[in-house]
């Protein structure tokens, strides 16, 4: 029997702290060697290739009903994984959605029979806590975080979703003496509605008015209130999909205060802008396509989302794949010309995200291969609980990785992206550099842009808790009181 | 006929600005002349005397009944503004307080009602929103304010008077269209309830236990969040009772960003601390004293309400007397030992307010003569629609002053402040200076402590619009749409 | 004999607390009576004006050599005066400059020989602390100031007037001991040097080039620099002529945290901009009219200023006057197309500047009329110990005011100015509202654009110490080892 | 001819991105294999331990002179190695130390005379740039940056050492230009010293002074300054022991406005204070063996540099080792009780280094081993050019570790430390975790605290260029200029 069931030779690996020439030895789909050089196997040849952990995708929707209209993600488990495998992608952490009233063991298991068969990459589920009943703070989420759903996403918009103080103030308590880690999608919902009613008022309902709808101070507001209630518990927080300048500096604010708040950002923030949405005149409803939840901001902005990522201010960077179609199914759920308040809100990106940051981030020298790592994959792993199984290369880790050809100029078209929505915000953009191979517990998924993987090969990952840094231990609130 | 009802001779007068020595010629209660020499009229001695603006008061309540239990301000419009008049304050604006669905004009109606025949100084009245209602909003509030109610307040907090986000844009929204002043009581109130409901359940009830409730950070993200209204709607508002640092820090961060943001805040805060309201083991329960929202901080906290003072952070400097007696009527409506939850929140202080600043202000040379007029007069004239008629010694203004003994030694006792009260938090304290005599519109109301004046010699006045600056014109929100 | 040697009837008086219709009675030049009516003297009727004291101007330069070349200030105290008068100011402070080896009681003697019998309104003098020897600070600083002289200027760059650091520290620790006012020019002086040094070389001297070879970092680092020394020191300083963004922001911090720093900037911050120095590639060299140090900034930059203006970050608006004729005894002294560096540092300003503000802040609402008055002239008189003689109308005070026509509409010209200069960088600006006739200590300087007062009726006015809040109390370096 | 000349067996390696459990196989000096199981070779049993990379101590001083009285370091390169290697340590960047007027590479034949036979690790060399004349920055800096010499630290303070602020400017526009490392020592070395003779004026020459003559306000000024120097050019650049929390807050400023500003701190800032220097009353001068500059600060101070840590402002810690003998070649060479004036600064701590930071902040969870690993050993690899080859375990890196057994109680004494010292400021205090061997290339130096290399079998190591990130390309001054 041969030592190794796969010897990758040759490749440049990187790690968030290393980048290194070596043979990589293959067991059983762990990575068991690491060597000048390694015998005795099937070889995959990555000389003159980089060779980097499989992404992890901590932020994105498969398969969930959108809030407004009865629209839903055009991703299911099966298309979805497809493309996140296609952009170098090997692990997923997809929501499981509470609905109000629901158990939240029942909305597990929802997910869990819609992922069944499906993936053709490994996942694991956040949960989205709409309802925080006394049966859910009781039992139910204590027990699924024992059961490995270590994280969790609450909502401070979306009537459907939303939770109020009190309620983001309980499950931020159980999240600190659970363990879990507690996201959080702040945006202030009155502000939203207030706003909005105005426009609607005012027959301002292209696309473009979704950006005006949720201006930067909206999610700045809620991001300060989320950071304050962190600092009041001592819990850390992630905040996920940061967008604006001023949320960004909430939160170094907040890191320098001591307190341990992770942020997360998206490629649309740092690729988009509010011109994306078309215009204010209703010329073109083509802009719903570019209509997320925070919405893309001005060009300006652009520049400080990325000095968040550069500075580490920002911990991880996910796609927050939400991908509708463009016809009655997603988009244009209520119509051709919808009002920007009935288009579901999302975006796709699941297979985008790490060919646009290498491309424009390593590749332009903003960020080292060891910060594409960590922020594509390690510190997904880490704040997840999936570390060191997931999120690097080392002795003992999931065989999961892309070779990436540093040299590669590729244009980006919906076409190859291998999913169901039938386009992307992309569409036409240049790169340089793109994974050419995308191997998960040893397996190849993805090769020059064919998916070989078959539906269902994914499995689920229960997951740790998270490897945060613990508390600091001085909460303003006496943890006795709520420990 | 003399020229003049009154001269007021020799005397050094201060003002906002300045500082210089002349007689005051009186007629009809109006100030019509000022000179090194004036003649012909009654003469009021003021040599050695410092004659300043009589103090107004622009945060105090009178005759309302507290939330939680029944019980009532420990003074009406007599006593307490028999004891303003002592402290040397002239003019007050007290509070008519909405009711949960009442109509907005019934309650100023009530609130005339419980001035009839009172008050011994002049009075004007803010409005509390508790239920802005369409009929409010629609036309209560708009008509009130062309009648000369040009100021109200808005609660964060307290279950019988909050109003939530969404109803706060409305309010401001309203002020801004209509010119009116918003005054904001900021304390994050889903937070006061989790951590109340902790601690009543730990049995942890006593007196400072209300301070463990309500912690700075609490004060800091309302603060933050109306600040972020105000910047989305462009409309200038004042914070009222500021207390906590973080809160300081985060109007001195939104006045450096040139947003139209006042505050106000009280002796309380730069003579209490939390070790007045008693130890927490429940030894002694008189600590409900000094019991009130925003509770004061620690020690440390005092300088940096000092430095708002000094610096110009804050505009205003009132009392929030907001008086309970120590007894079934007040503090222990609930019984001997109420759990802080019962207690009604507030204390008196509308007589100490002037002596407290000026012995430790103006006597120490924190704070100019002229700071000591703009914060406890000239500005709250300003602020709410009574300039130039109150708030000054000018030409055509009221004559409203009082004369100071500047080397006049006092220790407070509550016997001296002619309330209804029976105590006062800062018992036995040291002053130098105090206002010996208290003039309204040319009468004597009070001399050497003794109330001269009769009750319900009072006017009401009715309101301006504010002289804030205009709003700068670039409000986040297009006001073409709310305006 | 008549009660008043000058009734002023029927204006609306502006002080930096009221606005408030009376009349004025003037006798023996001073300020002796203001009521509803006043009768027996001689009438000036300012029926639909508004009176306002006569501003202060304490930064401008007159009959001062300049370094590089030899040109010299274009005003004397004749024509410098002359021009401040046409603009509604009636008090100037200029500079008595020391030479690097000269005894300042020469320089002082100096300045007042080239005052002699030339300026039609009161002036004082700073000092300009150029060779802070141990006679200066030994004796002849103390001395001076002790004699009116109390405040002082120091350069931290300019070849023939900077301090270093050290120097710096030694007097603002006089400043401290004596109770007078340190002015800081603060820009970093290397890094100018360095800046220039690479600009000669690389032959880019145009006008606009000094803008490029001072940029904010440049002030902002001086201005960091300098707050730091005061904080160690706890001394009250002045930062005078701030115009960048990032140098309000310090100061604005700064007086955050206590401290007491005060700030002064130009009507050349407000109003001009880079672009005004001409363009890059030389095509024209009329741009040296703009060239003053700080340099005009970006047009975005000017909003930061407007509100530093709105916010009281600034205390004081002066012009810092510094005219040089555009001929060989000035701008072009070292010949007709000058390195930016052989062309002397200034630009004229002391008539425009009260009008500009008047129509560009008062007419459109930025600021108060009492705003106006602090900023240039009741602050002034504070800050350099002339209150409450100047800078007000108060019983007591010289009768110093401009009666200001709030709907004349003017077009600036050179012309119009009463200087030596021959041109204003303001040339054409439209304004509405203008001083139209101004008076000093009862007598008239200016009427309709004439001077009508004879060179040599303006007095010297020694000067109290600055009436600065008191110093904190709390240095980081303990006084004893310096007071 | 075994596979491998070494084969550390079981133990659980660390990185700074991950922690696994894996066989290490050494050959010829530097890792080659990384697996579950190796054989063939000389076998290292580190079951139960923990492998970390050898600590990298970039900040060290071997007999280099001090400057006030001809005292010198205590160790040179063979008995501060011995220290460095006993505490886990296995390569060193010490300085090589220009005096004013020699030449640079005249310093650094020196240094190597000094190392040579001595080292028993490996060593590279920054440079100290005291005297950067036109042949330092025209020909000889750059051709040793091109030899190997890659960083260099410029001082702000000490009278033999200080660069003025446009020397500043010249070197590090070079090292923008030739891709070196800037080190800044930033303390205003006028405010020390206008302090520090009103001191001794005083007969205030206690050791405890040195504290009070460099107060935080000094060193947060010389940070800002240092900082604006890095913003006009866009150079990246290192502020070394940083210690005061004002300091500190500057980094993070800068750090979130987008600069490339990176910090280092000292455990002498973890965990001496001021204290520690003795009485002010001078009964005790032993405090002499904690005066360093910048000084220990305040208790308080202590948690802000964690913070540092913990956040990532800090890149890096290092010992800023710089001993003197408690004797007349050390601390007392100017006498027995000597102004603190006349104390060479600098305390031991090359061995206490990692033990230090591992029982504090590891064993309690402040910060993670990852963490641990990129402060001590991988980040000082990165910002200096030594890293893939040193700073990591990983294949192709010099096989330079230390075996931590967790469970280890030390108590920390002088004697262990294997230095020519005689005292350590951490004498007594109680550590979890020691590192019980010490390897270096493959060979072992350190075991249980004896250490078993040969003087003189370190190597030199010359350094690539810093892999900081890039300049962000923005500079303010246009780099055409300099570049």
């Amino acid at each position: 029997m041969a030592k190794f069931d796969l010897v990758v030779k040759g490749g440049r690996i990187g790690t968030a702290s290393d980048v290194f020439t070596a043979d990589i030895g293959i067991k059983d789909g762990r990575i068991t060697a690491l060597a000048e050089s390694l015998e005795d196997g099937k070889v995959v040849d990555a000389t003159g290739k980089l060779v980097l952990p499989g992404g992890i995708d901590s932020h994105c929707h498969f398969d969930q009903p959108a809030a407004p209209d009865g629209s839903r993600n055009a991703d299911d488990f099966y298309s979805g994984t497809r493309s996140a495998a296609t952009g170098g992608t090997t692990t997923i952490i997809p929501f499981a959605q509470q609905l109000k009233g629901q158990s939240l063991r029942a909305a597990v298991s929802d997910y869990h029979a819609k992922a069944a068969g499906k993936p053709v990459i490994d996942y694991a589920f956040h949960l989205i806590i709409a309802d925080p009943s006394q049966a859910v703070l009781g039992q139910e989420l204590p027990a699924l975080i024992r059961d490995g759903y270590t994280s969790f996403k609450v909502y401070m918009t979306y009537d459907d979703l939303k939770l109020n103080d009190r309620q983001m103030l309980d499950v931020m308590a159980l999240a600190r003496r659970e363990g879990a880690m507690m996201m959080v999608h702040a945006e202030n919902t009155d502000c939203i509605g207030w706003i909005t009613e105005k426009l609607e008022q005012a027959g301002r309902i292209a696309p473009r008015y979704h950006g005006t709808s949720r201006p930067n101070v909206v999610e700045r507001e809620a991001t300060h209130r989320a950071i304050s209630f962190a600092e009041l518990l001592d819990t850390p927080i992630l905040l996920v999909h940061v967008s604006a300048k001023e949320a960004i500096e909430q939160i170094h604010w907040a890191q320098g205060r001591g307190l341990r708040i992770y942020g997360e950002t998206c490629p649309q923030y740092l690729f988009l802008s509010e011109e994306d949405m078309g215009p204010f005149d209703g010329a073109d409803w083509h802009g719903v396509k570019c209509l997320c939840s925070p919405p893309p901001r001005d060009k300006a902005n652009q520049d400080f989302v990325w000095r968040g990522l550069e500075n580490g201010i920002f911990s991880v960077l996910s796609s927050d794949h939400s991908p509708y179609a463009m016809d009655k199914t997603g988009k244009f759920a209520s119509g051709p010309k919808p009002s920007f308040t009935k288009v579901p809100n999302g975006l796709p990106g699941i297979a985008t995200r790490l060919p646009l940051l290498f491309s424009n981030g390593v590749q332009t020298g903003r960020i080292s291969i060891q910060q594409f790592v960590a922020l594509t994959a390690t510190n997904h792993a880490k704040l997840y609980g999936l570390h060191p199984k997931k999120g690097t290369i080392a002795i003992g880790a999931d065989a999961d990785f892309a070779l990436w050809d540093e040299a590669k100029d590729v244009t980006i078209t919906a076409k190859m992206l291998n999913d169901n929505v039938g386009y992307t915000p992309y569409e036409g953009m240049q790169l340089k550099g793109w994974p050419v191979e995308t191997w998960s517990r040893g397996e190849l998924v993805v090769k020059d842009g064919t998916v070989v993987a078959e539906a269902g090969r994914g499995r689920f990952l229960p997951c740790d808790p998270p490897q945060t840094a613990i508390p600091r231990g001085r909460p303003v609130v006496d943890p006795a009181l709520f420990a």
